[in-house]
Protein backbone atom coordinates (compact mmCIF):
# COMPACT_ATOMS: atom_id res chain seq x y z
CA UNK A 1 0.00 0.00 0.00
CA UNK A 2 1.50 3.89 -0.65
CA UNK A 3 2.41 6.03 2.49
CA UNK A 4 0.00 8.52 2.34
CA UNK A 5 1.12 12.32 4.09
CA UNK A 6 -2.10 13.98 5.41
CA UNK A 7 -3.16 15.99 9.00
CA UNK A 8 -3.34 13.91 11.94
CA UNK A 9 -6.78 12.62 13.09
CA UNK A 10 -7.08 12.59 17.09
CA UNK A 11 -7.47 8.37 16.60
CA UNK A 12 -3.79 8.69 14.75
CA UNK A 13 -2.34 9.49 18.52
CA UNK A 14 -1.63 6.56 20.14
CA UNK A 15 0.74 6.00 16.66
CA UNK A 16 2.39 9.25 17.02
CA UNK A 17 3.00 9.07 20.97
CA UNK A 18 4.41 5.52 19.66
CA UNK A 19 6.77 7.83 17.28
CA UNK A 20 7.82 10.15 20.30
CA UNK A 21 9.13 7.12 22.08
CA UNK A 22 10.97 5.47 19.47
CA UNK A 23 13.67 8.51 19.49
CA UNK A 24 17.10 8.55 21.56
CA UNK A 25 16.09 11.27 23.32
CA UNK A 26 12.37 11.01 23.39
CA UNK A 27 12.35 7.27 25.33
CA UNK A 28 13.62 8.97 28.47
CA UNK A 29 11.13 12.16 28.69
CA UNK A 30 7.70 10.73 27.10
CA UNK A 31 4.74 9.66 29.77
CA UNK A 32 3.50 6.43 29.39
CA UNK A 33 -0.58 7.78 30.06
CA UNK A 34 -2.05 9.29 26.24
CA UNK A 35 -4.14 11.98 28.30
CA UNK A 36 -1.68 15.14 28.52
CA UNK A 37 -1.25 14.03 24.65
CA UNK A 38 -4.77 14.34 23.96
CA UNK A 39 -5.17 17.73 25.88
CA UNK A 40 -2.07 19.04 23.50
CA UNK A 41 -3.53 17.55 20.43
CA UNK A 42 -6.94 19.45 21.42
CA UNK A 43 -5.57 22.69 21.22
CA UNK A 44 -3.06 21.75 18.00
CA UNK A 45 -6.41 21.28 16.20
CA UNK A 46 -8.64 24.02 17.72
CA UNK A 47 -6.26 26.21 15.66
CA UNK A 48 -6.10 26.52 11.97
CA UNK A 49 -2.35 27.95 11.92
CA UNK A 50 -1.42 25.09 13.38
CA UNK A 51 -0.72 21.05 11.99
CA UNK A 52 0.12 17.51 12.94
CA UNK A 53 1.30 16.11 10.04
CA UNK A 54 1.55 12.09 9.54
CA UNK A 55 2.63 9.69 6.89
CA UNK A 56 0.63 6.35 7.12
CA UNK A 57 1.26 3.35 5.72
CA UNK A 58 -2.19 1.76 5.92
CA UNK A 59 -3.38 1.85 9.33
CA UNK A 60 0.14 2.65 10.84
CA UNK A 61 1.61 5.76 11.83
CA UNK A 62 5.52 5.92 10.72
CA UNK A 63 6.81 9.63 10.54
CA UNK A 64 5.24 12.78 12.49
CA UNK A 65 5.73 16.37 12.46
CA UNK A 66 3.55 19.22 13.39
CA UNK A 67 4.76 22.84 11.77
CA UNK A 68 3.18 26.58 13.28
CA UNK A 69 2.02 29.36 11.08
CA UNK A 70 3.38 32.50 13.18
CA UNK A 71 2.71 36.06 12.91
CA UNK A 72 6.12 38.00 13.29
CA UNK A 73 6.36 41.71 13.31
CA UNK A 74 10.24 41.51 12.20
CA UNK A 75 11.80 40.87 8.25
CA UNK A 76 8.92 43.43 7.55
CA UNK A 77 6.10 41.95 9.12
CA UNK A 78 6.70 38.16 7.80
CA UNK A 79 4.85 35.34 8.28
CA UNK A 80 7.52 32.53 9.71
CA UNK A 81 6.53 28.93 9.41
CA UNK A 82 7.87 26.63 12.59
CA UNK A 83 8.50 22.60 12.64
CA UNK A 84 8.72 20.64 16.02
CA UNK A 85 9.05 17.28 16.60
CA UNK A 86 9.44 15.44 13.54
CA UNK A 87 9.96 11.54 14.05
CA UNK A 88 10.20 8.73 11.55
CA UNK A 89 9.70 4.69 12.70
CA UNK A 90 13.43 3.38 13.18
CA UNK A 91 12.92 1.15 10.68
CA UNK A 92 11.78 3.33 8.20
CA UNK A 93 14.64 5.96 8.41
CA UNK A 94 17.05 6.70 5.37
CA UNK A 95 14.67 6.03 2.61
CA UNK A 96 13.82 10.15 1.95
CA UNK A 97 10.46 9.61 4.16
CA UNK A 98 11.82 12.16 6.58
CA UNK A 99 12.51 14.65 3.53
CA UNK A 100 9.43 14.06 2.07
CA UNK A 101 7.34 14.99 5.43
CA UNK A 102 9.08 18.41 5.77
CA UNK A 103 8.95 19.44 2.19
CA UNK A 104 4.48 19.07 2.57
CA UNK A 105 5.04 21.13 5.95
CA UNK A 106 6.96 23.71 3.66
CA UNK A 107 4.08 23.43 0.93
CA UNK A 108 1.53 24.10 3.97
CA UNK A 109 3.67 27.01 5.01
CA UNK A 110 3.89 28.10 1.55
CA UNK A 111 -0.28 28.50 1.48
CA UNK A 112 0.04 30.13 4.37
CA UNK A 113 2.16 32.50 3.12
CA UNK A 114 4.88 32.14 5.14
CA UNK A 115 8.30 33.41 3.92
CA UNK A 116 10.57 31.53 5.30
CA UNK A 117 10.75 27.84 7.48
CA UNK A 118 12.70 27.10 10.78
CA UNK A 119 13.58 24.93 13.27
CA UNK A 120 15.79 23.63 15.77
CA UNK A 121 17.51 20.62 16.39
CA UNK A 122 19.28 19.19 19.53
CA UNK A 123 22.99 19.31 18.80
CA UNK A 124 23.14 15.79 20.53
CA UNK A 125 21.50 14.82 17.22
CA UNK A 126 24.30 15.17 14.32
CA UNK A 127 22.70 13.30 12.34
CA UNK A 128 19.51 15.44 12.35
CA UNK A 129 21.73 18.70 11.64
CA UNK A 130 23.18 16.69 8.18
CA UNK A 131 19.57 16.01 7.29
CA UNK A 132 17.96 19.17 7.17
CA UNK A 133 21.19 20.77 5.91
CA UNK A 134 20.63 17.89 2.83
CA UNK A 135 16.92 19.76 2.64
CA UNK A 136 18.52 22.82 2.10
CA UNK A 137 18.48 24.37 5.94
CA UNK A 138 20.96 26.86 7.03
CA UNK A 139 22.19 26.41 11.00
CA UNK A 140 22.66 30.18 10.71
CA UNK A 141 21.52 30.66 14.33
CA UNK A 142 21.95 29.19 18.31
CA UNK A 143 18.48 27.31 19.52
CA UNK A 144 18.70 28.58 23.27
CA UNK A 145 16.24 26.73 26.07
CA UNK A 146 15.10 28.26 29.62
CA UNK A 147 13.15 25.83 31.72
CA UNK A 148 10.41 27.41 33.84
CA UNK A 149 9.56 25.87 37.16
CA UNK A 150 5.84 26.13 37.68
CA UNK B 1 9.72 58.89 35.01
CA UNK B 2 9.99 55.31 35.42
CA UNK B 3 9.93 52.38 32.56
CA UNK B 4 7.05 50.84 32.25
CA UNK B 5 6.75 47.11 30.65
CA UNK B 6 3.36 46.21 29.30
CA UNK B 7 1.56 44.59 26.20
CA UNK B 8 1.98 46.58 23.17
CA UNK B 9 -0.99 48.38 21.58
CA UNK B 10 -1.14 49.64 17.83
CA UNK B 11 -0.08 52.92 19.04
CA UNK B 12 3.44 51.72 20.01
CA UNK B 13 4.12 50.64 16.30
CA UNK B 14 5.66 53.54 15.12
CA UNK B 15 8.17 53.10 17.88
CA UNK B 16 8.46 49.17 17.75
CA UNK B 17 9.33 49.28 14.09
CA UNK B 18 12.22 52.11 14.86
CA UNK B 19 13.44 50.02 17.01
CA UNK B 20 13.65 47.10 14.61
CA UNK B 21 15.27 48.99 12.02
CA UNK B 22 17.78 50.28 14.88
CA UNK B 23 20.02 47.04 14.67
CA UNK B 24 22.71 45.78 12.72
CA UNK B 25 21.09 43.03 11.07
CA UNK B 26 17.45 44.56 10.78
CA UNK B 27 18.66 47.77 8.99
CA UNK B 28 18.93 46.46 5.91
CA UNK B 29 16.17 44.03 5.83
CA UNK B 30 13.40 45.86 7.28
CA UNK B 31 10.74 48.02 5.19
CA UNK B 32 10.41 51.64 5.33
CA UNK B 33 6.45 51.47 5.56
CA UNK B 34 4.02 50.86 8.31
CA UNK B 35 1.78 48.95 6.22
CA UNK B 36 3.04 45.25 6.94
CA UNK B 37 3.50 45.55 10.32
CA UNK B 38 -0.01 46.98 10.90
CA UNK B 39 -0.99 43.64 9.18
CA UNK B 40 1.37 41.85 11.37
CA UNK B 41 0.47 43.41 14.72
CA UNK B 42 -3.51 42.67 14.08
CA UNK B 43 -3.04 39.27 13.68
CA UNK B 44 -0.88 39.01 16.92
CA UNK B 45 -2.81 41.19 18.74
CA UNK B 46 -5.83 39.04 18.07
CA UNK B 47 -4.42 35.65 19.30
CA UNK B 48 -4.30 35.36 23.28
CA UNK B 49 -1.08 33.12 22.32
CA UNK B 50 0.91 36.25 21.42
CA UNK B 51 1.90 39.20 22.73
CA UNK B 52 3.91 41.70 22.15
CA UNK B 53 5.80 43.48 25.11
CA UNK B 54 7.46 47.21 24.89
CA UNK B 55 9.23 48.87 27.56
CA UNK B 56 8.33 52.53 27.51
CA UNK B 57 10.04 55.64 29.20
CA UNK B 58 6.98 57.66 28.79
CA UNK B 59 6.06 57.48 25.28
CA UNK B 60 9.38 56.50 24.09
CA UNK B 61 9.32 52.77 22.83
CA UNK B 62 12.76 52.08 24.57
CA UNK B 63 12.57 48.02 23.71
CA UNK B 64 10.45 45.34 22.93
CA UNK B 65 9.94 41.91 21.43
CA UNK B 66 7.22 39.17 21.13
CA UNK B 67 6.13 35.80 22.53
CA UNK B 68 4.10 33.00 21.35
CA UNK B 69 2.44 30.09 23.44
CA UNK B 70 2.56 26.92 21.47
CA UNK B 71 0.92 23.72 22.30
CA UNK B 72 3.08 21.00 21.43
CA UNK B 73 3.06 16.91 21.37
CA UNK B 74 6.80 16.56 22.27
CA UNK B 75 7.92 16.08 25.98
CA UNK B 76 4.25 14.82 27.44
CA UNK B 77 2.09 17.34 25.24
CA UNK B 78 4.25 20.59 27.15
CA UNK B 79 3.15 23.81 26.62
CA UNK B 80 6.31 26.10 25.56
CA UNK B 81 6.60 29.74 24.70
CA UNK B 82 9.24 31.10 22.03
CA UNK B 83 10.54 34.35 22.07
CA UNK B 84 11.02 36.63 19.17
CA UNK B 85 12.63 39.85 18.00
CA UNK B 86 14.06 41.15 20.78
CA UNK B 87 14.92 44.64 20.62
CA UNK B 88 16.64 47.68 23.16
CA UNK B 89 17.15 51.09 21.47
CA UNK B 90 20.44 51.58 21.25
CA UNK B 91 21.28 54.32 23.61
CA UNK B 92 19.42 52.40 26.46
CA UNK B 93 21.31 48.38 26.16
CA UNK B 94 23.66 47.22 29.01
CA UNK B 95 21.65 48.91 32.02
CA UNK B 96 19.47 45.49 32.48
CA UNK B 97 16.52 46.82 29.96
CA UNK B 98 16.54 43.73 27.58
CA UNK B 99 16.96 41.05 31.11
CA UNK B 100 13.73 42.71 32.49
CA UNK B 101 11.80 42.53 29.75
CA UNK B 102 12.33 38.67 28.68
CA UNK B 103 11.70 38.24 32.37
CA UNK B 104 8.54 39.61 31.65
CA UNK B 105 8.12 37.43 28.92
CA UNK B 106 8.95 34.40 31.13
CA UNK B 107 6.11 35.22 33.73
CA UNK B 108 3.80 35.46 30.95
CA UNK B 109 4.70 32.09 29.75
CA UNK B 110 4.67 30.58 33.15
CA UNK B 111 0.98 31.86 33.83
CA UNK B 112 0.12 30.41 30.07
CA UNK B 113 1.56 26.64 31.29
CA UNK B 114 4.47 27.11 29.32
CA UNK B 115 6.89 24.66 30.77
CA UNK B 116 10.31 26.25 28.75
CA UNK B 117 10.90 29.17 27.12
CA UNK B 118 13.19 28.80 23.66
CA UNK B 119 14.34 31.31 21.24
CA UNK B 120 17.00 31.24 18.34
CA UNK B 121 19.77 33.91 17.71
CA UNK B 122 21.48 34.86 14.31
CA UNK B 123 25.46 33.48 15.16
CA UNK B 124 26.63 37.14 14.29
CA UNK B 125 24.94 37.89 17.25
CA UNK B 126 27.66 36.74 19.89
CA UNK B 127 26.84 39.45 22.30
CA UNK B 128 23.45 38.59 22.06
CA UNK B 129 24.15 34.76 22.75
CA UNK B 130 26.01 35.57 25.94
CA UNK B 131 23.54 37.59 27.00
CA UNK B 132 21.07 34.84 26.62
CA UNK B 133 23.15 32.40 28.53
CA UNK B 134 23.89 35.21 31.59
CA UNK B 135 19.86 35.14 31.67
CA UNK B 136 20.28 31.25 32.41
CA UNK B 137 19.32 29.50 28.87
CA UNK B 138 21.27 27.20 27.18
CA UNK B 139 22.39 26.47 23.83
CA UNK B 140 21.76 23.24 23.47
CA UNK B 141 20.22 22.99 20.10
CA UNK B 142 20.93 24.16 16.10
CA UNK B 143 18.70 27.07 15.03
CA UNK B 144 17.89 26.40 11.03
CA UNK B 145 16.36 28.28 8.40
CA UNK B 146 15.10 27.43 4.78
CA UNK B 147 13.79 30.77 3.01
CA UNK B 148 10.41 29.94 1.34
CA UNK B 149 9.64 30.86 -2.54
CA UNK B 150 6.38 32.77 -2.95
Amino acid sequence: MAIQLRPAVVNDLPGIVALLHDDVLGADREHAELAPYETAFAEIDADPNHQVIVAVDGHDVIACLQVTALPCLTHGGRRRAQIEGVRVRSGRRGDGLGGQLVGHACDWAREQGCGVVQLTTDKARPDALRFYESLGFSPTHEGLKLPLEP
